[in-house]
Parts: structure tokens; C-alpha cells; sequence
């Protein structure tokens, strides 16, 4: 049978825990060569008012015994918010609803295990990955816990920092205030420590031990001069350092040498129009993403970690890889199946009787 | 809804009428930049007995307003048939069956309109391509058709053949005389044409107005010097063709400029025990993929075709594109909606109310 897994109950069954235990397994795997990724692609085409956006990842990983295809399916507008062009995906699908899919594939009989809706997975890969970042890193006693960012990805950021360490309170900053409480109010539901709104990025950089960016943002968030010896930073979006906070990194690593996705853009003159100069999201800070250890290589000890309490360390969380949802999306499968959840579809449906 | 079509189903909407005419509206889109393609990608990742391939495309054309993504998941072997190295899929799914699917996505809302398998319309979109070569180059008056190869493919380089020109006599030849003897019977009651069984490529050459070329073979199938004036050539692989072939070739068309995918592969020195020396497709003939015009070029002009009744033509189909599912998926969704064939499931399974 082939499994439908609901957002909901995809929700019920996969913990950050479990996240950090799929995914520790999937980095030492890829250290040994044991774990391959298809880069990321972004089909682009625009029409009168945005664009529409096609994106895949594909991978495979033998320790999971499967293989895995993530595809984006996106209406994108680029509107201007608060004097800055920001790339938005509308939920343009029936009922409001976005499109991303995760297909697993069994790597033995190449059957379709699971089609599902990505989003869950999405957020808790990215922020498992961050934590990760966080629990190889950051200093042992961390407690104060920075967000710069009040969205989707934020949530998870905080969950995952939370699983690293013994985080005893979490201060989030963020320039939409009506979010920023709203989601003080939910996450603080979701952890033990108290989570605080913050004034400014200055008041989050002033007390935190780990500092954790995830906003929509195409430039810099705040003043790296802010960063103090022995803090812990970690970005999904490389630009949302600047390149002080670059410069006063004692140790960075880096999530993935594929630092841009391979675009394919039909009529990039309208692009740039709609979206602005900065309509992809731009490296920053100098980094050589080629060759910056990994996140891989310092969860074997291939690279250094945190030298002293001093350090100030980062984790550019800079690139996804289709391995993390082969990886994430075995586990939650392997959960799905010992609980009975979901929806069971022929497998007949997507298999064939003639040679493809 | 997201419709699911069997091949049953899909085999009683689609013929190859259809399939041209879809086909020649992409190719004029694609003329004018109007089509995106992100190029295919093979992952292959190697086991005790062969190994696990996971190939993916994609496609955007916005005539009709669809995007795509191809999937095939694929258990591999490298038996040695006949003294020669052949990769062959193994239908390992439960029931004894291959995985391919199509997942049509609107451009309009991003939702998924459709999950197939893919094995039919594989086969009418390289058949349809090929036919199209046929339609743009042979000569007016070609009325005998020679197919080398009797496998799952050439049937469909016959009916697109038919299609094209008014073929009188279809005569085949396959090194496995049981394979050809099944063949010609089932296709023969396909097409009007009489189909016969050759004894050798030398005799298919001898009285063919138009030779295609539709073999598992990674090495050429027949002496080139056979080709005789006026003829048109079809291969699906470039390989099947020697250098004596291309050389005498007076007009040649390609159908891209892309003419090996991207390989991601787990352990070469495993997959070239396995595979052999053989093991990728090898081009052949020193031809110039780059430059050389394309089907795109030749339809709307732009690429001069056939120059005098005289000329040897070839169009070698020489690398599958995204865009022709997008084409040919979107006609058989519309043919399938007009007659209300298939099954539909709920789209919500497949979109999410959180942000991907």
C-alpha cells in the first residue's frame, strides 16, 4: 500500500527527537559516502502578476533503504512590505492551501511508500538541522535562547534549540509585532522555558547565548558588532548575516558546499522586474562555501567544533538537501506504520504493469 | 480533484493523433522560449545484484498552463545477454511492476491535478517525437517503413511512422526471432500497413524509406554504409548508430542540446563492475549536440529540413525533456476530463494549510 500522511498527522507522530535521531544517522552516513542528493532545481516561469514556481530535490540513503523526491509547486508574488520586496507563496490551491509533496520510494522494489504534503517535514528538518548545529556547537551551558524571526520556521528553530540544550528562557524579536505575540503565546505552550518578547535585535543579541535567525528577509538583520565571545549563532538564510557577524566567527560550518540552486528561469528580464534586484536570495559575507567544513564532518569529528567558551561559533544552515527528507520522511513512515496512521492507497495506482 | 489514471485508462483516451498535436504546439512554444525544461537527473546507487535509480525532470509550459515533474524509481541489473552488457529494469514492485510517475500541477493554483504512471505515455511522447522527425523530414512519398528492434518502444515508432506518412509495408527485424514474431503480430493489427519480418538489418536497410532505430543495444546496430540515397534515420539512442552512419547523413536534427542527464551516482567503481565499461549511454559519431538544430528549429522553420528527394536525413531523438510530458500529459488530462475517466482523489491530500 502506498501512505497518504495528513499534516495533522504527520504532527502527531514526529517529535524533534525523533528529527535529531534520523538525522544524526543520515550525516554520519553521508561522511562515509553513504548518501546522495539530486541539488536542488527552481523552475521559474512569470505571468502578469508574480510567477509560478516549480522546485525538486531528489535523494537516496541505503541506511533508510529509500529514496525520495520533494517537489514544490508554488504561486509566488514578490509584494513590497515595510519598504522591502519580500518573495511570498500564495496559498492559491483549493480551501487556501499551499503545494509541496514528499514521494518516498523503497530502494529494494522501488515501490512508492508514501506521497504526503511536505510542510511539517519541511519545518522540522530545517530546524532540526539547526539544532544540530546548536548541540554540536553551541557552549554546554547555554540557557538564553535568541529568535530573530516570528514565522513558520521560527517555531521549529525554537523546538529544536530546546532539544540541544537546557534552555531556560527564549527571547524572540521580530518587526511584525502582532505576529511576534501571537507567537510567543504558541511556542510558549509547546517548550518549558519562558519565551519573552524582545524589543529590538540589539536586546536579543544582548542576552543570548544562542542567537538563531529565521526571517523572510534578504539582507542583513542586525549589527554584527552586537556578537559577544562564547555566543552561538546559526542562519537558514546565509544573507541574513553581515559580513562583521562573518568576520567575528571563530568557527563556522556550513550545511551544504551547494550553496545556490540551480535555476531555470524563463524571461528573466520579468523576473527582475517583479521581484526586485535581489529576487534570489543572495550568498553574503564572502563565504567559501566549497570549502567550509560541514555539518557532517564535525558530527564525526572530521571538523573542529567549539575550541573554548570564548569562540564564537555559526552554523549556516545554508542549503536543503533532498537526503534530509529521505532521511525525516523514513522516520516518520516508520512511526506511521507502528501506530496504524494514515490513509492506505493501492500501491497499483502509481505502479505499472509496462516497462517505463 | 487529483486524477489517477491507470495505463488501461490512459491507453483508451490517447492515440497518437493526439500526441502530435500536442507535441507540435510545445515544440513551437519552445521555438519562441516558451517552454522550461530542467534537464534530467539520474541517481543510481548500487546493491549486492545491481542497483537503485531514481530519475526525476521537469517542465513548464504555460500554453498548457502546466507544470510537471517525472519520476522513475528503478531496480536495476547489468545481465549479459547475447555476449553484450544490457541494463535492464527489473519489475520488482509488488505484482511484478515498474515505477514511473507523472505529477501534473497547475500554474494557475500550484495543486496537483494529476499521479500517473508514467509507461504509456513514455512510450507515445519518444514514438510521437520520433514521429514528428518523420512527418518534418522524410520524404513525401516514403512508404516503407523498417524498424530495428521489437521491444516496448518500437511499437510506438511504428504507429507514430503511420501517423506521418502513408506507410504501405513495415518490415522488422530483432536478433530474438520470438520477440519479432510476437511483435509484428500485435502490431500488425495496430496499423493498416502489412508488417513482415526481416531476417537481417542489411535487409531492412535494403528496401526502407524510413529505418528507426528502437533497441536496448549501447553499440551500433547495423553498417552504416548500407544507407542508400533519399532515406530518413531515426534513433532514440545515439548510440545505436556507427560513425559510417553520421557521416553519411546529409541533414542532421537532434531533439536537444542537453544530450547526457546529470549522474549522481553512490560508488563508480561498483557501478562500472557491475555495468561494465558500458554502463552510461555513450554518444557516438563526433556529432556537435550543442549546435546542431534541433526539432524545435525544424518545425517552425527555423532549421532548414529535407533539401531534395536525394538527401539521407536523421533525426536523432537523443535525450527525453521534461516539457513533453507537460505536453502530452495535459492533452491526455484534458481527453480524460471530457470523458470522465479515472479516479479522482481529494486534493487536500495532497496540498496543506501550512506553508511549505
Amino acid at each position: 500500500m502506498t501512505l497518504v500522511l495528513s499534516i495533522e498527522e504527520q504532527r502527531e507522530l514526529l517529535d524533534m527527537a525523533s528529527v535529531f535521531e534520523a538525522l544524526e544517522i543520515l550525516y554520519r552516513e553521508e561522511a562515509v559516502g553513504r548518501a546522495v542528493t539530486r541539488p536542488r532545481s527552481d523552475v521559474l516561469v512569470p505571468n502578469e502578476n508574480g510567477a509560478y514556481g516549480l522546485k525538486s530535490m531528489d535523494g537516496v540513503v541505503p541506511a533508510f533503504n529509500v529514496g525520495v523526491v520533494r517537489i514544490n509547486s508554488d504561486v509566488i508574488t514578490w509584494p513590497t512590505v515595510r519598504g522591502a520586496k519580500r518573495r511570498v507563496k500564495v496559498p492559491a490551491a483549493p480551501g487556501d492551501r499551499w503545494v509541496g509533496l514528499i514521494l518516498l520510494f523503497s530502494m529494494s522494489t522501488g515501490e512508492p511508500l508514501a506521497i504526503m504534503p511536505d510542510g511539517y517535514v519541511q519545518r522540522m528538518r530545517v530546524g532540526g538541522t539547526s539544532g544540530l548545529g546548536v548541540k554540536y556547537l553551541a557552549r554546554q551551558d547555554a540557557g538564553v535562547l535568541g529568535i530573530l524571526g516570528s514565522g513558520w520556521q521560527a517555531g521549529a528553530q525554537v523546538l529544536a534549540a530546546c532539544e540541544a540544550r537546557d534552555v531556560e528562557r527564549v527571547v524572540v524579536y521580530s518587526p511584525n509585532r502582532e505576529n511576534l505575540l501571537r507567537f510567543i503565546q504558541e511556542i510558549g505552550r509547546e517548550v518549558k522555558a519562558d519565551v519573552l518578547a524582545a524589543d529590538s535585535p540589539e536586546a536579543v543579541l544582548g542576552e543570548s547565548d544562542v542567537v538563531l535567525c529565521a526571517t523572510n528577509a534578504l539582507q542583513p538583520i542586525f549589527d554584527g558588532s552586537l556578537l559577544r565571545p562564547g555566543q552561538h549563532l546559526g542562519c537558514i538564510k546565509p544573507c541574513e548575516l553581515d559580513k562583521t557577524a562573518y568576520g567575528r566567527v571563530d568557527r563556522l560550518i556550513i550545511h551544504s558546499p551547494d550553496s545556490t540552486p540551480n535555476h531555470v528561469v524563463m524571461d528573466e528580464a520579468r523576473v527582475e522586474q517583479l521581484a526586485g534586484d535581489k529576487g534570489w536570495s543572495s550568498d553574503a559575507g564572502g563565504v567559501d562555501w566549497i570549502s567550509t567544513p560541514t555539518l557532517s564532518q564535525l558530527i564525526t569529528g572530521a571538523a573542529k567544533g567549539r575550541g573554548s567558551d570564548e569562540e564564537v561559533t555559526c552554523f549556516a544552515n545554508n542549503m536543503g538537501l533532498g537526503i534530509q527528507f529521505a532521511a525525516v520522511g523514513a522516520k516518520l513512515l516508520e512511526l506511521a506504520r507502528d501506530r496504524g496512521a494514515g490513509t492506505e492507497l493501492p500501491t497499483e495506482w502509481f505502479t505499472q504493469n509496462v516497462h517505463p
